[in-house]
C-alpha cells in the first residue's frame, strides 16, 4: 500500500540494527519491543518507521506483536531526508552530568554528526574513568532517543578524548575548526563567525570546540588557535556553556539548509 | 580611578532599583547584599558592576559591606552595550515548569526583550491561577539572574496572557510576527525564515510564537496565520518545544549583530 507524507507525522520511529533486517521483514526486541507493545500499545496492522544503520528509513507494518519481539513487514521507504549535508562535530569540555546530557540531546536535535567530550582545564567535574562505560551508554541512549524524536536518520557518534589536544590532533579531518569562547564575545570578534559561515561548502566537515562552565583556560584558548581554530563569537552576551552549542548549530543549519 | 575593559571580565553584576541610587552612591540590600558579603566574600575596596532601571551600568566600589547592606561609591559607567537593537518578544505556550523556566533562562541569555506565557490547546500543564503570582516572581528571578550572568543591561519583562488570541491581539505593536511550528518544518517552508530575516530592520519589534510540547492545534496555527503570523521553519528536524526559542533567537542575533 502507498503511504502518504502526512502519515509520517507523529509516527513512532525506531533505529534498528542491520542484523535485525531481512529484505522484507524487520524484528524489534527488548526495550523497543516493550515500547511498541506496552507503552504505545500497538498491535498487528499498525505502522511504525524503522531506520537502519545506513540511515535508510522505511514504513514497517506490524505482523506480530509480542512483549519482547515485534515482527514487521517492510513496506516502502521514506523519501524525506532530515540529515544535514555537512558533518558537524561538537567537542564539549566536560560539564556537570545534567548539562552534558542536555548538550547531547540538543546537539542531536540540531543535527550534529558526532559529539565528543573531553576534560577541560576549568571543568568542575572530574569524570571517574571507571564510570566512563556506563556514562557512554547513557549518552548513546540519549542521542538515539533524541534522534528518533527529532526524526533524524542517523544517530550522532558519542566519543571521548583525553584532552583538548587529543581533540585537535584529528583536526586535519576537518575543513573548518572554530573555537567558541567568552573571550571572543568580549573582544568584538563579532563578524568572525559571519566570515567563517560564508566559507562553508555543503559537504564540509566542521569541528566546533566549546568550553566548560568556567570557560577555556588561556593555555587552551592559545593552543586551539595555534592548531588552526578560528575564534568566533555568538554575540555580545555571555552564554552559559550548554547554550552555546545550540546557538552555533542553529547558525550552521541556517546556512546550509534555510538560506536561499 | 580609570577601569580597564578587561576588569569587566567575571566582575559581579547586580540590577539595582533606581530608588537605591544617589548621584554618587548606590545601596544594595537583602539577597544581593548577602550574595556580595557572604557568597562572594567581598569587602570595602572591591568593585562590582551595578545596573539601573534604564540599563545604565557603572563600576561601583564598595565603601561599607554589612551582611544586609552594601554601600558603594559610583565610579565611571561602562561603555559596552550588550543589548540587541531589535526588541524580541518570545511568546511561549505553557510547558512543564522546568522546561518553561529553561526557556526563560535561555531566552534571556539570547537577548529577548520580553517573554510571554500563554495556555495553548495542547499544553499538558494547566496552570493554577492561585499560583500565578508565585510563578511570576520565580520567572522574574530566573530572568534577572540570567541577565546578570549573561552581562545584559536589561531584564526581560515576564508577562502572561490568557490565550494565543490575547497574545496576537497586541500584534499590531510588532513589525514582524512569526509562528514557529512543526508543521512548517514538515512542509518545506525552509526558506520562509530567510525571507523573514532579510526584511528585519535594526530597530524593529518582532513577536515569535512557540507552541507547547504537543505543538500547536490546527485551530491555533490557522488563527496565527489569519492574524498575520508568518509560518517559519528552523530546519528539517523536529525540535523539542524548549529548543526552538534558542535556535530562533540565535538567527536573529546573527542577523542584527554578527552579520557584516
Amino acid at each position: 500500500m502507498k503511504h502518504k507524507g502526512n502519515e509520517e507525522m507523529n509516527m513512532q520511529r525506531y533505529f534498528v540494527g542491520d542484523a535485525q533486517w531481512t529484505t522484507d521483514t524487520v524484528m524489534l526486541k527488548g526495550e523497543q519491543a516493550h515500547h511498541i507493545s506496552r507503552v504505545m500499545r500497538m498491535s498487528a496492522g499498525d505502522v511504525i518507521i524503522c531506520i537502519n544503520g545506513q540511515g535508510v528509513a522505511a514504513y514497517c507494518r506490524i505482523l506480530q506483536a509480542e512483549p519482547d519481539c515485534i515482527t514487521c513487514q517492510v513496506e516502502e521507504s521514506l523519501s524525506s531526508d532530515s540529515e544535514l549535508p555537512i558533518h558537524i562535530t561538537v567537542a564539549q569540555g566536560d560539564l556537570k552530568a545534567d548539562k552534558y546530557e542536555w548538550v547531547v540531546q540538543k546537539s542531536t536535535e540540531m543535527g550534529a554528526g558526532s559529539i565528543t567530550g573531553f576534560p577541560a582545564d576549568h571543568s568542575v567535574v572530574k569524570w571517574d574513568a571507571k564510570k566512563n562505560e556506563k556514562k557512554h551508554a547513557r549518552f548513546q541512549k540519549i542521542a538515539r532517543e533524541s534522534a528518533e524524536q527529532s526524526e533524524r536518520l542517523k544517530i550522532p557518534a558519542i566519543e571521548r578524548k583525553a584532552s583538548l589536544e587529543e581533540v585537535l590532533k584529528e583536526a586535519q579531518q576537518y575543513d573548518h575548526k572554530w573555537i567558541l569562547s567568552e573571550r571572543s564575545a568580549r573582544k568584538d570578534h563579532h563578524h568572525a563567525i559571519d566570515d567563517a559561515l560564508r566559507q562553508l561548502q555543503q559537504t564540509d566537515r566542521i569541528l566546533l570546540v566549546f568550553g566548560p562552565e568556567g570557560g577555556f583556560s588561556t593555555r587552551e584558548h592559545e593552543t586551539a588557535i595555534d592548531l588552526g581554530c578560528a575564534p568566533v563569537s555568538l554575540g555580545a552576551r555571555i552564554l552559559r556553556a550548554e547554550t552555546a552549542p545550540v546557538a552555533a548549530l542553529a547558525l550552521l543549519v541556517y546556512h546550509v539548509e534555510l538560506k536561499r
